[in-house]
C-alpha cells in the first residue's frame, strides 16, 4: 500500500505488487481507487503499490498521478512496460491499443489487467489469449476487466445459480441502457469512432452484459441473431482532448462510425433463450444494466442502478406465499461483504474495482489463473463479432465460432 | 341493461344492444362482466342486453348463463347467429373458429366483437377483414378484442405519445411474461394445440403486445427477426373438458404443437428498434406485460402487474430534477376514469372489458368504425406470420407483408 | 340478482336478500357495484336484490336508481325502513345519521350494513352495538363497512399472522395519506363539518386504519397518545348540493370544524408499539393506506395504492437469501380469488365491496354474526374518542375505555 | 495525503491537516476511509494526513493503524490530544467519552470532529457547545458527525426545499428502522448499556433522523410526545471485547438499560406535524432511514437503503401527468457528484464520510464555522431529552427547551 504503515506492521512487511497503469481518464480514476483501497478493506497477501501511471500528455498525466496517488509518471507506455518497478500492467486505454500494450507487457514478463472489451477484433483478442496462455506457463497472469462480476449482488447470483437454485435455465433477459447520446449535439468522442473504440454500444455496453450473462449462466452463447443501428450519423467534433490517449483537436462535424444501439437474441448451449440490448439512446436510463434469468426452479433479477439489491423468486415455494424478494446484498456472509459495513449500509460502483484488485492480488499471490481470463475475453469478442456479422447479414442466426 | 330500471327511467328508454356471446370460459366470464357493468358505470347511448350465450355442452352453458346473467342459451353458434334478438355477436372461442363464426355473423347482418388473435392464419384474417369492410358499408361494425388498449394507463400513454411527448421513437422494449407452463406436468390444454390455438405464446401473448406496441407507437412494424422454442414437447392429456368449446376426454400424453416462447426484434417504420418476448416459462412472472418506449424527448413504461400506474420520464426537464415518475392513473381526467372512483382507488383487469364494451357501444351508436378494427387484427396476424417465417428461416429479417 | 337468469336456473331459485340502501353518492355507487356483482362472481346462498334506494332529492335519487340498477326509490329513509320488500338496510350516509337509521332498521327487524365510522360518538356507537346485540338474538345481523378487510392482500395478511408467521408483534406502522385538501380553495363539503362527519381525517381515514390494524394484529389498542391539526381553518362554501343527503346551498366561506390530520402512537395489548397517521395533506399521496407489521419471526407490509400486492419478509430464513418479497395476491388459493381471474390479472378497489356483499350474504344465510360487528365498530369509536381526548389533553397517553 | 505524490506535485505542496482519531471500530474504519479518500476524489485546500490513531488495546490499535493507514498509535487519548502533530481530533468513541475528549481537545487548541450523538446528556452537550463557541473565537472549529446530511440525495433535498419547491411544510414522516436486536440472544454490547451509550435506538438512530429532519426542513422541532420501550430486558453478556474502547470480559447475562425503540410525534416551529420512529426490532429492515416531507407545493422522500435515489413529487404540475419521480442522484451537478462517476454509477454509504471530510477540510481552510456545529448537536440532544422526558411523563407533549 502506498500509505504510511506502522514500520513494523504486517502490511509493510507484505511483498509488494507494483502496478503500472496506462490511461488515466474514467477507467484510470476507477482503477486507482481500486488499487488504493483494496489493501485497506481486505487482508491481502500482497501489498498493491501505485508505482507508475502513463499518458501521452505529460502535464495531464502528472496531474492525474498527483490526484490519484501514483508515485511516478511516463508518457510512453513502452517505457512503463520496460520499468523494473512494475509487476503488473493495468491497461485502461481505448480498445485499439489493448492488444499492442498487453502483448508487450506479457513479453516483458508482467502480469496484465486489461479493460474490456479485450480488443477491437477477434484476431487481436486471439493473439492476446494465446500470449496469455503462454505467459501463464511462465508464471504470469492476465485478467480482463469485466468488473460487473464483482458486484456483491452479481457474485451472489452466480453462487445461487451454481448451487442449482434456478434449475434448468429457460430465459435470460439482458439490457444495458444509457442515454447520453440522445442529444444530437453531444460531440464525436473516441467512443464514437470505430478506429479507436472498435464498436459503439455493442463493445462498450454489450461486452459487459455478454460476459455477465455467460458468467451467471455458467454456460456460453451458441449463436445470435442481431440488428444494430446508428441513429445520429454525424456529430460535432469535440474541442480539445476528450480523454486519456485520444486527443482530438479539430472542429466541425464528423461521422459516427460505430453503432448507437445493438439488439440481439441468442441461444445458450443448454437451449435457454436470451435477448440482449445495448443502447445509448434509452432516454432516462442512466446505467440500466439489467439481467433477469428464469429457470425451472426459480428466477433472479439484477439492476445496476440498484446495485445493492438482488431480486430472487424461489419457484419451489408454495405459490400462496411466493414472490420476488429483494435481497439487500449487504450481509456479512455475502460475497466481499466481510470487509465492509453493517447490513443495509450499501456499496457503490467503485467497489467493483476494489474487489477486482482484491481478486487479482489473490490470484497473483497464488499463481492461480484469474477469472475472467483473456480466453474469456476472447470468447466475448467472438460473440460481438457474431453479432456484427448477423447484423450485416439480415439478422440471420450466426453461430459463435469456437 | 339486464337489471331492473325505473320503468320510466332514461336507461330503460335507451335502445338496446342485444349481445349474443359464443364461448363461456375465461374470456366469456370477462366479457360478461364487461357487458353487465358498462351501462352502470357509463352513460351509454345504447343499453347492452345479455341476450344469448352459446356453448356446445348444454348443461355447462346453462350454468354459465345462470351465473353470468344471460337470458338464453344455445348449443350451436349457427343458431345464435341466426337469432333475431341478437344485434352483436361476441366471439370468445379459441382461434380456430373465429373466422367461420365472424364471417357467418357478418353475413347475418350482425355487429361482431372477436377475441384476439383475430384468426389462426393470415388467410382467415384477411377474409375476415374483407368481410368487415364490406359489412361496414352496410352499417355493421367489427372490432377485435385487444383489450389492453383499454387500460387507463395505456390509453393515457397513447395520448401522451400522440401529443409528441416522446419525440422521435428510438426504442421499444416489450415483453409478455407468464409462468404457467414451467411445470412439465401441466396438461395439454387447447392452448397448446396448434390446430385449435394457431400458435402458443406467440398468438396468445405476442398478439397482445404487438397490437399494443403498434397502437402506442402510432406506427407499424416493418420487419422482424425471430426465434421460437418449445421447451417441453410432450405433456399429459387433460382429464375432462378443459374449457369452453374444447372438450378433451382422452388420457395419456400428447404432443405440444405450439411454441412455448417467442423472441423477436424488429424495426418500426420510423426506424425505431424494438424487442419482443412472449413466454409462459418466466418463473415468477404472472402477467408481466411490460412495455417501455424511449423517444428523443421522453420515455414511458407500463407493467400490467401494476396496471394503475404509468411510468414517465420527461427528457426535456433539467437532469438535476428529472426522473421516471409514477403516475397513478386514477385521476378524474384520465381516460375512462370519470366513471369510477376517487384518485388512488384503483381499477382491475376486468375493467378493460367494461371499457371495451363502452367504446364499442359508442361506436355502434355513432356508426363509427371501432378500433381496433379487423384490419388492425389482420395486420397483427401478418406480424405473427412474419415472426413464424423468420423463426423457420434461421431468424433472417423478414419484412411484414403489406 | 337483478339480471335475467335462466327461469329454471339455480340462481333464480335462490331465496332473495332484498337490499334497501340509504345514500347514493360515492359509497352508494360502490355498494351498488358490490350488490350487483357479488352473485355473478360467487356462488352465493342467497340472491342479492337491489330493491330500494333512498335519498332526499327525488330527482337525483331516481337518476341514481336508474344508473345503478335499483328497482325503486324513496326520499325518506323511514319509508325505506318500513318497506316489506327490504330485508337488509345498507346505510351509506354521513356519520351523523348512522345511529338513527340503524336503530330504526334494527327495530324494524332488518339486517343492517352500516358504513364506517359506525357513528359520530361513542354514545351513539354503544347504542347501536347494544341494539345489534339484542337484534342478534332475534336473528338479525349487523355489520360495519370496514371494507379494507376484504382486499385479498389484507385477508391473506390476516391469515398469515393468525398462522403465527410474524411471531410476537413488536411494531405496527400505519398511515392513511391523501392530498385532496392541500388546495385551500377546495370547498367546505360535509366531510369538513363536525356536525355531519363527526371528525375529519380521523374518522374518515383513521377509522379505516385503526380497524385494519387491530384486525390484522388480532388484538386491540390499549391506549394512545395523539395530536391533531386543522391547517386550513376557513374554506369556500360549496355551490349546490355536494353529495347524497347533505345539500349545501349557501355561498361565502365557512369554518372547517374537523381535523385535517391526526397523528397518534399507541400500545397494543401485547405490548407492540404502533404509530398512526391520517391526513388529507400528504401532497402526491392519493390513497396511501399503508400498514407494516414487524414481529419476531417476520414482517408484512401493504399499500392500498398497490392493492394486489403483499410484501412479506420471512425472518426465519437465512439472512443470505432473505428479503421482502412481493406476493402478487392473485393466485386461485388466495382469499376471494377463486371467483376471479388467472394469476397476475389484478382486482380493483371496488372488489372490496363485492367481497363485503359476499361475506354478508353468507353470514345472513348461516345466521352467523358477521365481522366486523357493531361491537367492533364501537371499539374503533372508542379508539377515535381516546385520540381526540389525548389530543385535547396535551397528547397525554389515554387508555382505550373497555 | 498519506499516499505517494509527485514530489513536486500540487498535492504534496498543500498544507497538511493532521488528524488524530480516537476509536477504531465501525466508525473508526469509516472515518479512516473518509480521510484517506477525500483528497483523491476532491481538490482540497488542505492535505488530510492520517497521523495518529488511539485505542486502549495496544495490539488492536496497532492492527487498526496498519489496516487503515495511520502513521502512529496511542493508547491514551490524552496523549493523542497532547501531540504536536495533530491538528484535528476525530472522536469515534461511544458517547460517554465524547464530552471529556472534546473539551480536552478544544482546550489543547485542536479542531474537533465528534461522532453523534454529541453527548449522552444535555449538560455535557451544552458544555461542549459552549467550549466550541469559545474555541471558534480562537480559530478552532468543531463539527458533529451527522454524516447523513452528506448523502448527495439528502443534500439535493435540502437544496430543493431551500428553493421553496415544497412550499409550506405540512408533514414529516421519519423512521430509522433496523432489526439486529430481534434475536434475544444477541449479546449485551456497549450500545445496550446506558452508562456508555446514553440511550438506545433513540440516541443511535433517533439522533440521526432528528438532525436530518430539522436540517431538511430548515427549522426545528418545537415539542414532542413520545413513548419508548425495551422489549428484551436481559441479554447474554458478550465474550471478550466488543469494540473500540469498551472491553467487556465477563459472562452470564445482564440488563439492557436503554430503549429498544422510540416513537414520537412532534410539531415543528412552522406548525408542520411530524412522526418519528427509531427501532432495532423492525424485522427485515436493515438500515431503513426513511424520511418523507409533504408541503403545499410538493413532496420529497428518501430511503437510505436506496441512497442514490430521491423521490420527488411536484405538486404544481397538472395532476394528469404528476407523480413521484425517482431522481437518480448521480448527475454531475448534483451535490458532491462532480468528483465521482458518470450518471447512474452509484455511490455507497462510506462516501458520506468522504464528503464529511471534504466539507470539514474546506471549513478549516476558510476558518468558517462548519455545519452541523456543536450547537446543532446540542439542539438535537435537547430533542432527545424531551423525548425521554415525555416518555417518562405518560407521553405528555413536551416543549424543546431553547
Amino acid at each position: 500500500m502506498g500509505e504510511p504503515q506502522q514500520p513494523d506492521g504486517p502490511e509493510a512487511a507484505k511483498p509488494p505488487l507494483r502496478v503500472g497503469m496506462v490511461g488515466y481518464a474514467f477507467m484510470g480514476a476507477a482503477h486507482s481507487q481500486g488499487w488504493r483501497t483494496a489493501g485497506h478493506a481486505f487482508d491481502l497477501p500482497l501489498r498493491p503499490v501505485l508505482s507508475v501511471i502513463c499518458g501521452r500528455d505529460a502535464q495531464a498525466v502528472r496531474r492525474a498521478a498527483d490526484r490519484h496517488g501514483w508515485a511516478a509518471t511516463e508518457t510512453d507506455w513502452r517505457a512503463l512496460v520496460a520499468r523494473d518497478d512494475v509487476d503488473l500492467v493495468d491497461i485502461c486505454t481505448p480498445g485499439d491499443s489493448h492488444a499492442e500494450i498487453a502483448l508487450a507487457a506479457l513479453a516483458a514478463g508482467k502480469h496484465v489487467l486489461c479493460e474490456k472489451p479485450l480488443a477491437n477484433t477477434v484476431e487481436e483478442a486471439r493473439a492476446m489469449a494465446d500470449a496469455a496462455e503462454a505467459a501463464y506457463g511462465r508464471g504470469q497472469l492476465a485478467m480482463v476487466g469485466f468488473n460487473y462480476r464483482r458486484v456483491p449482488a452479481t457474485a451472489l447470483a452466480r453462487n445461487m445459480i451454481a448451487e442449482g437454485r434456478l434449475g434448468t435455465l429457460r430465459h435470460l433477459r439482458v439490457t444495458y441502457l444509457q442515454d447520453w447520446l440522445v442529444d444530437p449535439q453531444f460531440p464525436l468522442t473516441w467512443r464514437l469512432r470505430k478506429e479507436l473504440a472498435g464498436s459503439g454500444a455493442l463493445g462498450d455496453l454489450g461486452a459487459h452484459v455478454v460476459d455477465l450473462a455467460q458468467y451467471l449462466a455458467g454456460e456460453q452463447l451458441a449463436g445470435v441473431s442481431a440488428m444494430t443501428e446508428t441513429f445520429v450519423r454525424e456529430r460535432p467534433l469535440p474541442v480539445g482532448a476528450t480523454s486519456g490517449l485520444s486527443a482530438v483537436q479539430s472542429a466541425g462535424t464528423g461521422q459516427v462510425t460505430v453503432d448507437d444501439a445493438a439488439l440481439f437474441t441468442g441461444r445458450f448451449t443448454s437451449g435457454a433463450l436470451a435477448s440482449f440490448e445495448a443502447t445509448r439512446y434509452a432516454t432516462g436510463r442512466k446505467n440500466a444494466l439489467r439481467i433477469e434469468l428464469n429457470g425451472t426452479h426459480g428466477s433472479l433479477a439484477f439492476d445496476l442502478e440498484r446495485l445493492n439489491e438482488l431480486s430472487y423468486h424461489d419457484g419451489t415455494e408454495a405459490a400462496t406465499h411466493a414472490g420476488f424478494r429483494r435481497i439487500l446484498v449487504t450481509e456479512p456472509d455475502h460475497p466481499y461483504l466481510d470487509a465492509w459495513w453493517p447490513p443495509g449500509h450499501g456499496l457503490g460502483y467503485e467497489h467493483t474495482f476494489v474487489h477486482q484488485a482484491r481478486d487479482l492480488v489473490h490470484a497473483v499471490a497464488a499463481g492461480r489463473r484469474p477469472e475472467p481470463s483473456f480466453a474469456d475475453g476472447l470468447q466475448v469478442q467472438r460473440v460481438l463479432a457474431a453479432v456484427e456479422e448477423s447484423a450485416e447479414k439480415n439478422s440471420v442466426y450466426t453461430p459463435i465460432a469456437a
